[in-house]
């Protein structure tokens, strides 16, 4: 088929007419599929289940610290920041264990900052302006909590390497209002890309104009390859910062939400020492421990970084294939249409798809009507505005194969019919 | 033995040289006794082992609201909703599951004001003075959550039948800057009494002047008796104040940190439903949702709250010789000398001793001198300030029954060694 624009009028309208039609049946399978969110597959779960079993009514509950069972260890066992640590390229002595959750963690983070400030800064709640940068397309849980704290939220463009860093070091060392940028630094989300060398060494050498302006490296995906034997490179940022004489630049944020179990996993926090002790200081009025039983079921689990990786590895063979599929599909029904990109990641959660200007919101409303539901148009971006109305996260973790090639077709005849639509608008 | 107050300075002399020696003794034996904090005994904790078995490789993990090992489901799941409102006495619609301790729940709900007011009252950190009252003596964790926000904490003194209600209404209903009260209002930490039913309606019925002062209802001692057969009686104050026409009035508190594991339980808040709307608000950006496994292992391994008043009753077999011999060695060294009063408390997990004004720091840097640790004294006091320096919190749990009985007679040693001298200074 031809690019669509270079079809007459006519041919379009045919074009068009063919597609609702095929719409309108997919419209009357009554079908439920589901590509919104990056919730791993019920076979990826059933992998995790053996932790289950580890910690057990005859196990040993003594670590170094002391009996996980019981109050405290504030900052969590050794142990499992010797796992965090390795996981997320950071020594353990670098790693404060959190909850159950690393978005709890980061809201937390931003929370603390706002109503104490950051090592002795002014809390950001008595300041009239607060910025955050925010790289786009992006993961829009991070502009909720940034939007809650009335955080006013700048697009950063996304190039292949990383976020645009001319205006990210405009914008950071001349504004003092800018207190922090999110990054997904590898496998973004939702489109991808790794940081290059370069982009990390021009974060590492931000000269801020706020002494408070911390980077938020929530490296999610850091052992989420497609292909565990060709894993991205990512220069480690917390040494890198050490070297450019700004050791206290950056949290990294991880988890085991999408490598044991979502939102009953262990999640970590990396940063200089002296960012742990202010953490510290608060975290020593919120709570005792985080849950050290759970800490230890993973480490008992795992033994260490190794085996956490050959699980990874698992996964990845579940993964693959929902990825390759959703790429087939989309090659085969939309290449050399001129009406939609996307993404080809090495790992991660997400194919990020862009349509034609002001076309994303029609499709995603489209998918709806036909039973497919999408992340919403816009998510991607603060405020959940696209200014192109362009971009669409697609999450091909959840559905089984079978469910997942068939909403990716449904999610094709969607974009086509809509891009139909919008050339004969014009 | 003569009350000390009755002995002549001589008499007192010879006590004191009695004392010293036998403390001299005490302290050639380089203890390492801890009767500090609430911790549960190991005997305790092994109660909940079999728990770590009801989920494992072979386990179901479907409830109502779908898998509990993915992603979602807010505010929890419904069974985890139905066992904690039957352990808070609340309705499982007016629950909402936190994650595994209390304590964070609370600075949440603190913190949460903080930032961003209660049902859209001004943010506290806009307000130039937001005040807490404080019963005295009271918990050191709930001070510090106050503390460390600024909020300005006024004593109110605890009688037999809880707060002192008169200075308790003075405030709330004519300071619009008292915001809320830390009560604990079963088995009160640290002085063991409960409400009386005529002390719950006056809170109920409170006219507060500020439309967003909340009672913060820390009912961690509600399944918590020595005697089960015999439980303390307390008024439920939601139905309360709903009916005095103060439905959002309060946000009460429960947690299974001393039911299963201290730091890996599960918690919860009940509370009226427009409470919970307005929480959910904020929850929505901070999480996906807490620990689904660790409630639905809870749910499991108790299947109702008859099961869970069961395993408590496991708890309080192994609490009640320990409470026993506490008081029984305090009677035997203690009574009749004028030097100091303490508690017999039904439940909970101390015992509050008040020694003569101006000695507990003292009796505290004795016992610790001599292996013997206490919990700080003056922690029961909002800044750390006990205003007669006379109140120390005896926790009994922990130790062994033997070293328990150990440390207690060292404290009461301690006791009378530091009243002899005290006494003779005069």
């Amino acid at each position: 088929m031809k690019a669509f624009r270079e079809m007459s009028k006519e041919e379009l309208a045919s074009q068009k007419e063919q597609l609702a039609a095929v719409y309108k049946e997919y419209q009357g399978k009554n079908l439920k599929l589901n590509m919104a969110r990056g919730k791993p597959s019920p076979e990826q779960l059933d992998l995790t289940l053996p932790m289950l079993d580890v910690l057990n009514s005859k196990s040993d509950f003594m670590v170094e610290e002391g009996d996980v069972r019981n109050y405290g260890v504030l900052t969590g066992i050794h142990e499992a920041k010797v796992l965090m640590g390795d996981m997320m390229d950071a020594p353990a002595d670098n790693v404060i264990m959190y909850g159950s959750a690393s978005l709890t963690l980061m809201y937390d983070t931003v929370s603390r900052s706002y109503s104490h400030g950051v090592m002795g800064s002014t809390p950001w709640c008595k300041l009239d302006k607060v910025k955050f940068l925010c790289p786009v397309p992006g993961y829009d849980r991070h502009f909720a909590i940034t939007e809650y704290f009335g955080i006013e939220m700048i697009n950063i463009p996304m190039h292949d390497d990383g976020p645009d860093m001319d205006l990210v070091e405009k914008y950071v060392n001349n504004d003092e209002a800018v207190k922090g940028i999110w990054c997904v630094p590898q496998y973004s989300n939702p489109s991808g890309q790794s940081y290059s060398d370069e982009v990390v060494k021009r974060f590492a050498n931000l000269k801020p104009a706020a002494k408070d302006f911390r980077i938020y490296w929530d490296n999610a995906y850091c052992v989420h390859h497609l292909n565990p034997e060709k894993p991205a490179h990512l220069l480690e940022i917390l040494s890198e910062c050490e070297k450019a004489g700004n050791p206290d630049m950056v949290y990294k944020f991880g988890s085991t939400a999408k490598v044991t179990f979502p939102g009953a996993g262990i999640s970590a926090i990396a940063t200089s020492k002296a960012n742990i002790e202010d953490i510290k200081k608060q975290m020593n009025n919120q709570l005792i421990s985080h849950d050290k039983i759970n800490q230890l079921r993973h480490v008992r689990f795992f033994k260490d970084g190794a085996g956490l990786r050959a699980h990874m590895a698992k996964h990845a063979a579940i993964l693959r294939p929902r990825f390759e599929a959703v790429d087939e599909i989309l090659t085969r029904e939309l290449d050399g249409l001129g009406i939609g990109t996307w993404t080809k990641p090495a790992g991660g959660y997400f194919v990020s798809f862009d349509a034609m200007e002001g076309c994303a919101k029609a499709i995603v409303a489209r998918c709806k009507d036909a039973g497919v539901v999408m992340t919403g148009a816009g998510a991607t971006y603060p405020y959940g505005k696209d200014p192109k109305d362009s971009n669409i996260r697609i999450a091909p973790s959840f559905p089984s194969l079978e469910e997942l090639k068939l909403a990716a077709e449904i999610f094709c005849v969607c974009v086509k019919l809509v891009s139909a639509e919008k050339l004969l608008e014009a």
